[in-house]
């Protein structure tokens, strides 16, 4: 089903390598991709460190501007073999790589633009992508339709927090005032947050009796309500687990299909599929 | 069933936009009131900001007079279109709102009635009826029934925390003594209550061996226990799932009835009622 | 089945009102004890307060004696109406009685002695014989034989958990050293357990790059193992409700004989029985 | 099947003692061992409290003697009686054994080796074997169990929960800049996980409003992702509960067989096993 001009024909190719995970060479390139990632979000660790940036400055540049440059060629690589670019230059990550990419440019033009270094960590987020590749796709999935049906009871659960955290922390602000750190009722709610999720930072703490008082129930209830999205959780897990167990290979070893449409790069197609279910156009054998 | 004397007539229909919400009217009111509500409570917020407040002092004091006339008319409404008025002010709700209306009015004869602006936080309490309209709710009845149905579990438990907390602070008050904050037998307690519900903020910490000893088994203990109340939940929340899953409609799309008594402000009547299931005045159609 | 001898009848009565609970007088008397014990804490709490003792000293003196002097009475009344005086003064129960009695005497003899107050917080524990007048009893009952049968895995936990933090303790002492607070192993270790159990006071915390890199695995550690107290105890409290499901009213109405042998002391005789299965001595009808 | 030669019977004996527990010397060797490095780890422990060491520096370091001379012993004894030598000295156990027996000998001739002392604490790890002797192995054999199940499914958690601490850390170090502590990227992911575990050590704390909001995020997803571990490990220890619950006795006195092959040192041999399953030597009767 193959297009036979060659030049769609090497368009296909790299559409097969950069986009999809089922030859050979595209697994390579995704595994290449992470670790070049990896090694971006190391090189902006590195950076921060004042005395690690003052004593290697040079290095570091020379180093950045590498990864700058694979990701550069990545990027136009990735809008040359899709048949419909915009699909991917607005796309999450679309707008992601592109962030990515300019920094160092723009670094010529703006002073400050470096921030925008820190948007490469959400590049990270193509590491989901290679989980693909392994076993651990399946507990993943798992996981993932768990959390999703648990979504309405955890969404009200938050909320009635939320509602919770702005009455108590409005009443702490009335009761302990400037001195304790309450200076004012954000600040509060904030406290109110830090106390009921159990983090207790320290950096505010109630020093009145009627405080230390409120202080106490609100860790207590925090204490006692985690259990909600505790409880919440553990039963969908267990209504999946009982599931599989009937059908326990079906669990662990998920066939996926990694193709994706060359014209709009959306995946999730079946193994017999010869077009994309989006867009109606031809796929990559 | 209505009357149709023409001055109970307005009176119906208010009653009908104000209370309930099966009407599209209805359902814009509450929408707007919550919205408003949301609005009053972030503008105590920004007035409790310092340097915000000395900033745009006047604009603030504006929107807060603007924001207290409608809850003015909204209050007069609510006992207007009510049959028996004194069932709405002395409800939950109405002294809430009655507490929510004043501060302004007093503030020109009171000094320090400010305070009481952040009762308004506790009208945040109406969303929980906006709730009612959305699918949520079939959700959070879930939740609360299965906490109903943990509380009785829950309150030994807190009983046993609390007791352990009285002794095991008394414990601490005597071997740390003032120099490491255990200033007296409540604060100690205080301390308890910190490190068993791991909240830990460090403000007091014990600095003796034996101290640290005991803070040790505290923690642990703290660690462990939170086990039960999860536990609890857990096995009650998986109960409703199971009870559930036989007949999965029921749970999700529960039917909800928002008309409100006209007379006692009553809710939760059958839909085929004619009569207050309370106090058996006429129900709107 | 009673003998009939005044002496003993008057003892028996006695008997009756103080060690059980199944006559009106008994349950009064069990009330009226747990207030005044309630009371006797609370009094030892506002000595601890400084200000408080400081300007309230006498008053709070005189509500000591009469505490003590009621004390003091009950406790020889326990002794006289029971047949065998070693077996409570020697209890767990006695023991506690006494040194809640005694502290004030003591306190003209020799200094210091008020230390002993705080041993009144353990008659607290006596709340617990309350709660068996209650419907609270099941839930207890429940809770406690669910974490019974967890106490052979939670303690293999606790034990892996000692000597994981032993090890690392160990560890962050050689990495981190004076500076950071980690001033001897023993105090290293209480910091990792103050980790692990995700309370984190922030008096101890590490400032090196490698510590603070095996503080976090610490803290993952900390945050995912809590899992495994948890899912024991859930699971024991599933297995405990499946059971009882079967069987609610068992449950939540247990029957409590509250008798105890005149003799022995010892309770939980059968409804119908007329001597005490522990002693054979006759139990008071 | 006893090899008659007498050179071999004792080297048997003692292979039978120091490696195996199924004859009361055995078992006595084992506890001996336990009891010695507990002590061992507890005289480390005295030596870092610096004003213990200064006063009684000569006492301990002669008892640090008796302990690496039973130490020593110990080592030549395992080399001697098991056939590979080789394959107990290259083993985790054999390097753990060496690295806490040389530290004393090494201080004469390298300063600082003093440090390796604490490796020593890996020693209490072979507790976990006198567990075998006692009827918890039935207990820890079940956790281990229920815990290796989960593993696929927790490192898929801890991968994101990596991931999204280094998001979220990067964007907390450009929000919130050097005053607060935020000094670099790795900081800042450092105090992430410190926020997202619950820990809360309050060294570093956010002081922008933004970095607030932030950090109020964080602390909600940590609140709420516990559920995760959570409930993947209650759901298997569920599973393994049912399964057992149909056999009762299998799971809690499991049978063990504690016979060391005296060739490699392999252990889990069948009872009627006359050769090792893994190197095919005969194994003591």
């Amino acid at each position: 089903m193959k297009k036979d001009k060659s030049n769609t024909g090497w368009k296909n190719k790299l559409h097969e390598i950069i986009y999809e995970a089922d030859t050979p060479m595209g697994k390579w390139f995704d595994i290449i991709l992470i670790v070049i990632i990896l090694f971006s979000v190391l090189l902006i660790m590195l950076e921060s460190v004042k005395n690690i940036d003052a004593e290697y400055h040079k290095t570091l540049l020379t180093l950045e501007w590498v990864v700058t440059i694979f990701f550069t060629i990545e990027y136009f690589a990735r809008i040359i073999c899709i048949k419909k670019p915009t699909k991917y230059i607005f796309s999450f990550y679309g707008i992601i790589d592109f962030l990515s990419t300019i920094p160092l440019y723009l670094s010529y033009i703006l002073a400050g633009s470096q921030v925008l270094l820190a948007v490469r960590a959400f590049r990270l987020l193509r590491v989901f992508r290679i989980l693909k590749l392994v076993q651990f796709l399946g507990e993943a999935s798992q996981l993932k339709s768990a959390l999703k049906a648990s979504r309405a009871k955890i969404t009200v659960f938050l909320f009635a927090v939320l509602i919770l955290s702005v009455m108590l922390g409005t009443l702490m602000y009335i009761i302990e005032g400037d001195e304790a750190g309450f200076t004012s009722i954000p600040t509060s709610i904030y406290w109110t947050i830090v106390t009921l999720t159990t983090v207790g930072y320290g950096d505010i703490a109630p020093i009145t009796p009627q405080g230390q008082l409120i202080a106490t129930i609100i860790m207590l209830l925090g204490y006692g309500i985690i259990a909600v999205p505790t409880g919440i959780v553990t039963v969908e897990f267990g209504k999946r687990s009982k599931k599989a167990s009937g059908d326990e290979s079906v669990e662990h070893f998920v066939h996926v299909n990694t193709q994706a449409c060359p014209t709009c790069a959306k995946e999730g197609h079946r193994d017999d599929a010869t077009h994309c279910y989006n867009c109606g156009s031809l796929l990559n054998e």
